[in-house]
């Protein structure tokens, strides 16, 4: 069955002048914002920096001055922001960016990015961009335009794989694997030694984990179905400087790599990524925000040729 | 603006005791069969063998036996299906094809392959398939289960031309720009020398051309705007022979060959397609029906960062 994995993605920053989302604002909060985009929280783990949340639909990290949503699936993330602005006030947020990577079964999608910024214009100024063609892998970024200014300090890093390994994906979706399977596959305690970890299998597959220490913090969350295989990490640790470990342990025909604010990225996609990966899409742009994004996705050439997918034509679902 | 230029196909093949589809079918047939997808007839021209309509989306060839009809932007062409069925009955039928291009926003689209196949099959029985990986360019096709054997000498042949040069997206989209400067362009006479042509230039752009000789045909439809340009090709000439001159006219970044029933398959598209192209899908798939169809897609790698494409947040519509 098929799967969406890609994700929808919104950071907030707010002015935090007497104020902490991370010890002012309570889990009912977060539940509620959760909820309007029609996902679940189901646990969470916290240190003196920040709260992570794992939702049934990926992840929430809150820190003390932003908040980071991640949803995958169906959802619908916009409304959570909405809610956040009718509870506590456009006033409140110092920057907003909302991204949205592109999909595989739009048509499924409660919403699709033209609309989801229309709704976020009502309250938020903002410009929208895409890195990528539209008829490869691409993301969607939409950033508030309010004079903010980002620190160069604020690295962030997204792996997006698809089109995993064979043996990959039936490691990850065979019958009775469970959380310490897939922390050990996919080498979690090399990716972040002694981090708070977080994790959940679901059923029939699918596993998501969270992972923290201080400020830093990684998310993981794999759909691992051999028809639409992806795998996606987001973090502030440098991921480019982890592939060799990500790609030795997934092997997927497909890569994209997101930075913000890594001005070495040529240099560091360069050293990590073996010359066999071909890019098809390089791009590279400066914010107003002073932040600078970098986008590129890679592909395995193929060599050989292999047969087509038999699809059921009696399914009841939507994935074709 | 978006336009989804990305065809539905359909071919169907008819017992033809004592039938023609081509004399014992009047227009007005065709005309209906056209307008219960959303689009219209603009122009005809016919020889001994076939009449080819020229659509407000696409094409439709009638030969004597057979029709094929492809159709773009938001149609519903299983719709026209259950017309011709209800109209001459299901028996009338010896084989039907059924043939769709993955789209780049199918939100807008009235149905999915998935859709469409369980409406098919109301009538049909038939197997369901995609070339292709769901994250890269892929066809589905759905072709009927009846003990019909295609002949080998049945070839047809696809290009879909993606990303096209910038240079051939402005010349295609400047203004007042005619059929016959496009004809030019696209070097169509020495594609199709001696054919008869049938061309339409549309507004505020866009060009579809049909062309026949004897037996032989040629369509091309042209979606020119920079960020969404799609030139598609479909014939029974050998299309992959044509490449060079194709290649040279419109230098696209991104390309699928399809073909069905050409078993030097491999080699022509090794002789015909630059080395500089790679190849991000390779497919090779026998039907029951006996017929090879061949899908690959070929990509050209990026060598430099470009910008982000700045999309407009209060536009009204879907192109995003």
């Amino acid at each position: 069955m098929f799967f969406e994995g890609s994700e929808k993605k919104v950071e907030v920053l707010v002015h935090n002048d007497n104020f902490s989302l991370l010890t002012d604002i309570n889990d009912e909060f977060w539940a509620e914002l959760v909820n309007c985009c029609h996902a679940k929280i189901l646990s969470s783990i916290s240190n003196e920096q920040c709260k992570a949340f794992l939702l049934s639909e990926s992840s929430l990290f809150v820190w003390h001055s932003s908040f980071l949503i991640l949803t995958c699936g169906e959802t619908n993330l916009v409304n959570s922001v909405e809610y956040f602005i009718q509870q506590l006030g456009v006033d409140k947020i110092k920057h907003l960016t909302y991204q949205r990577k592109n999909e595989y079964f739009s048509h499924a999608q409660p919403s699709c990015f033209g609309d989801d910024i229309k709704q976020l214009s009502q309250y938020i100024d903002g410009t929208a961009m895409r890195f990528g063609a539209m008829d490869s892998h691409h993301n969607f970024v939409f950033h508030q335009n309010n004079g903010f200014q980002a620190s160069a300090e604020d690295k962030t890093y997204e792996i997006f794989a698809y089109q995993i390994s064979e043996q990959a994906s039936k490691h990850l979706t065979r019958e009775g694997v469970n959380s310490a399977d897939i922390r050990q596959f996919l080498r979690l305690e090399e990716l972040v030694p002694g981090f708070q970890i977080d994790d959940f299998t679901f059923e029939p597959y699918g596993y998501s984990v969270n992972a923290i220490l201080a400020g830093k913090y990684l998310t993981i969350h794999v759909t691992p179905q051999a028809d639409s295989s992806y795998v996606s990490f987001a973090s502030n640790l440098n991921l480019i400087e982890l592939l060799p470990i990500i790609l030795a342990v997934l092997k997927p025909a497909s890569l994209d790599v997101l930075s913000n604010n890594e001005l070495e990225f040529e240099a560091l996609t360069k050293a990590n990524i073996p010359s066999n990966y071909i890019s098809q899409s390089l791009v590279q742009q400066s914010l107003t925000t002073g932040s600078v994004i970098n986008f590129a996705n890679y592909i395995l050439p193929k060599q050989h040729f292999s047969q087509a997918v038999i699809l059921d034509v009696n399914a009841n679902n939507h994935a074709l």
